[in-house]
């Protein structure tokens, strides 16, 4: 009320007494415009309407042109009235119908006797007397009505003035509803973009994808499918449940279900009722226990990735598809498909260039594994060494906690440490005498050598002690330069250990290999002079925990490393 | 006028004489605000108040509450008033200054005389006698104010009523302009994101982030810095004038200018004048041509990346900064800060993971290639051969025309192609007189040899044939198998060419190194039976051009490749 006085207060405002009354209606519907809140906004303009009437009640309906229903939008009165929130009625018939297909105002004095009133009138207080009904126009086409009831007056000019306002006003607030909602929907896709492209984990990208398309669409949940090529599956992943459990990868013939005719035409599918569409797959419902009832199904398409000027590009392709499934809000819907087909889409790039790295590391890590073992393999007594080093010294980095980094560092590290050996004369390397002087000290050139061929590679710095200091001991009297303790790089020192342990564990031509407990026990004794204690702790312990398995790599030396990011 | 008739006949609307002027203005004035376009609606408003206050002419001014300035945003009048739109007068004086300081209409009968009124009056049809006054209140607050001319009539309680109902309805209209723009923004960020992450060219990246910010901010310039961490330096990169010439990168000191600031700090800088901010460097002015005034600055921030579960993390850093200078629709504001410092990340993202590539990529090439060069080394008169022959094979894919898929691979297979010989005693490779036929059979293995290692490698399978058949003869006479012919595959012909002609220009212990027209000449006369013709023509022609250089290898046979991608 206090706004009301302050609106009158606003000018020297003279008017005649006959219409002073209508410009406070007016200057009250302008102030209960100048919200944005749609729904304050509709409730206010019907109390308004509802009072210059003298009405004791009312409703407002909305237009759903698609359905050609009315809908109940607003309504005033009591808990019962209320409950009629968000129902539906035919837009063809009863009085309200009539009102939207005339486009003018019916005023009905007698309700109970009217044939075209088709819902109850009740009794005593909240009877429903008579009723004022007119329609919301816009532009002069109908988008809905109001309905009064009890009237006491009759202001028809004035309550269609109110009833169009209330129209253009509705429409506004309903235009910048929906674009701000957009813009909020764009901004999350955004954010979460950003945040799938800061990781090359596929498991991770994929989990992302997954959890996150489900709050972006407001479905109850999402799923994603890859195509496995080789078998012509789609390859299932769900939604973690709550309590972060995750179900087995799930396959179903690529050709299945609507998921399959998106993937083959790469088209997204949109539907009302999966369960009325035959290209649905019921077997998915058993398996995600959700049953589809709303279906957005949109494809995993990688577009053409440019790989660099001398690397050319990679073909544009379908990976899969991610489905949306049972939109908590209505039906999906253009915007849906659209913010849905850019995730897909940002998505799949990810994928792709993860999958890129990931090959790219591999075939590093694959390629140097096979010549490591081609080179150990000259020697039949060394073959399988640089593997079971690498293995080994691995398992005692994830004994010591070392970083993700650091492993990989000594994975590296490890499986070239004998490199060198490239530059030693075969007759020495594979002779199974003992060495003469001369020869063994051609063999100890393999430590530099191996240096000098791998320093030429920028990002391999950081392994080469690897290769230059795995014979150096701790008390100084190791080769080639004779350092000692910390001057010798930690990574030289883990793969010294287990040097050391893989030669006890494996055949001589002079001796049988070792049991394992005489070859820790004699780590034990080389601990401190030769070794640093600390690491030859570490291989024990990881060697009690089931780590290291010596000669596990003597059967198939060549057997490929698992993938490395998978 | 035929609208208006529509909006009479809506209903039964009966009223009294007195107030149906009123209701046609009123029902005018909401077929005005049905419209959502901005400028209309603001148009219409005006001519509808002039209209009901019988004036000739009126002037709508919005508050730039920032400045407390009035600007003239609709004028109607004759071709000088229409002059007035965009100009500026203060808030504090004059009578607008009043009506609004105020929140009441002023009503001025005899303008020439009002000591307020500080604009000319005019004289003849366009003299200005009197005016109506008053603010555009907006929740009882100006927004603004109207002016009408040379009234006959004073509705001020009408006027009040219609320019309140303006300001909402501009208010409505702004905030959807606003969303809607908004959204279309987020929109082309999201096309801009999807275009760099399909890519992992550096070059093109950075290409696109300068072009498109730009455009997207609506900047007359942008410009890209690279932290240089080597030099301290910053290097810009500009925007590629429409000549699509580029200049050459040029460097400045890092703590050099308002992006020095942004690169140090990591905060985003926004000036409306960098010439009167003192950490603006004139320099980068004279060297883009673009004289900057405003100024909007963000770092390329590289987030925390996820290299997977074996191989951890990247760490965050700041690796640049990205400007956009002289914003051409007023200055820079949050949503611009926001938009291209969402640009920014997943801009430096995408290099950050295009590096990463880059690098594990050249990291396999440069390791391959001192591998090889190793081995080639046993013997003194290998030294640099494989090398050479990969050099040789993708100077022919080049003349071929080949993709750049395909030269990679040829790259890759010419320089693993003897790697069998890590399986062939050194004693037989660095003999340096004619094999014995035990001996040539030996040697006549590192084919097979070869395979064997690398077909271990899932991704090394395309160029396979150029270990194992590269001895092989276009009559069938090769080695090992004897295959003949298309039946070799073309990266081992085009190998063959290769080796064969790096043999010949290659000093042997029995000879001295042939020239290069008695080796092609030799090419020329194997052609056909041992070596396919295409690929000795491609081999003549490559040379011809100069993009063959036999020998310049031997020198530096550890120099590394240039890093693909770049």
């Amino acid at each position: 009320m206090s706004r009301r006085r302050n609106i009158r207060q606003t000018g020297p405002l003279e008017a005649s007494d006959v219409t002073s009354q209508l410009y406070r209606v007016l200057a009250r519907a302008n102030q209960i415009a100048s919200t944005t809140e749609l729904d304050d906004l509709l409730r206010e303009m019907l109390d308004l309407i509802i009072t210059v009437c003298g009405a004791s009640t009312g409703t407002m309906y909305l237009l759903d042109e698609e359905t050609n229903e009315l809908v109940f939008q607003v309504v005033r009165g009591n808990k019962t009235d209320l409950a009629l929130i968000g129902q539906r009625i035919s837009a063809d018939k009863g009085i309200v119908g009539q009102t939207i297909q005339k486009k003018e105002a019916i005023v009905v004095e007698d309700l109970a006797n009217d044939p075209r009133w088709y819902g109850p009138v009740g009794d005593g207080e909240g009877q429903l007397r008579n009723a004022i009904t007119f329609p919301l126009l816009l532009r002069g086409e109908p988008i809905g009505a109001v309905q009064t009831f009890n009237f006491t007056q009759t202001p028809l000019q004035l309550i269609q003035l109110l009833g169009n306002r209330m129209a253009s006003e509705y429409e506004k607030a309903a235009l910048l509803h929906k674009s701000e909602q957009h813009s909020q929907r764009l901004q999350a896709l955004i954010s979460l973009i950003a945040r799938i492209s800061t990781t090359l984990d596929r498991d991770q990208i994929l989990s992302l994808i997954i959890d996150q398309a489900r709050g972006l669409l407001n479905a109850e949940a999402s799923s994603l499918f890859l195509l496995d090529e080789e078998s012509n599956h789609l390859i299932l992943h769900l939604t973690k449940d709550v309590h972060e459990t995750s179900l087995p990868p799930l396959r179903i013939p690529a050709d299945t279900g609507i998921i399959g005719h998106v993937v083959n035409t790469g088209e997204a599918v949109s539907v009302r009722d999966a369960r009325k569409d035959k290209r649905h797959y019921d077997g998915i419902d058993e398996i995600s226990g959700v049953q589809t009832k709303s279906l957005l199904a949109v494809p995993l398409r990688v577009p053409t990735v440019v790989l660099g000027r001398q690397r050319g590009t990679t073909e544009a392709r379908i990976i899969g598809g991610v489905e949306a499934i049972n939109k908590t809000d209505g039906s999906f819907d253009d915007n849906d498909i659209q913010l849905l087909s850019t995730l897909a889409e940002q998505a799949a790039t990810v994928l792709h260039i993860a999958h890129l790295y990931t090959d790219a590391d591999e075939l590093f890590l694959n390629t140097i594994t096979a010549l490591v073992t081609a080179i150990d393999a000259k020697d039949p007594y060394t073959e399988g060494h640089s593997q079971r080093v690498s293995d080994y010294s691995v398992a005692m980095a994830e004994e010591l906690n070392l970083s993700p980094e650091i492993r990989h560092q000594i994975r590296v590290g490890a499986l070239l440490h004998d490199i060198g050996k490239i530059g030693v004369s075969d007759a020495i390397l594979a002779k199974p005498d003992h060495l003469t002087t001369a020869e063994y000290a051609e063999m100890k050139k393999h430590p530099a050598i191996g240096a000098r061929i791998i320093k030429q590679v920028r990002r391999l710095q950081d392994v080469l002690p690897a290769l230059s200091q795995h014979h150096e001991r701790m008390d100084g009297k190791g080769y080639p330069q004779g350092v000692q303790g910390e001057e010798i790089s930690a990574i030289a020192r883990i793969v010294a250990v287990s040097d050391v342990f893989d030669a006890l564990t494996s055949k001589r031509p002079y001796r049988a290999a070792m049991n394992i407990e005489t070859a820790l026990e004699i780590l034990r004794i080389e601990a401190g002079d030769h070794l640093d204690d600390r690491y030859v702790d570490a291989c024990i312990s990881a060697y009690s925990k089931g780590k290291i398995q010596p000669q596990m790599r003597t059967i198939s030396p060549l057997h490929p490393q698992p993938k490395p990011g998978q």
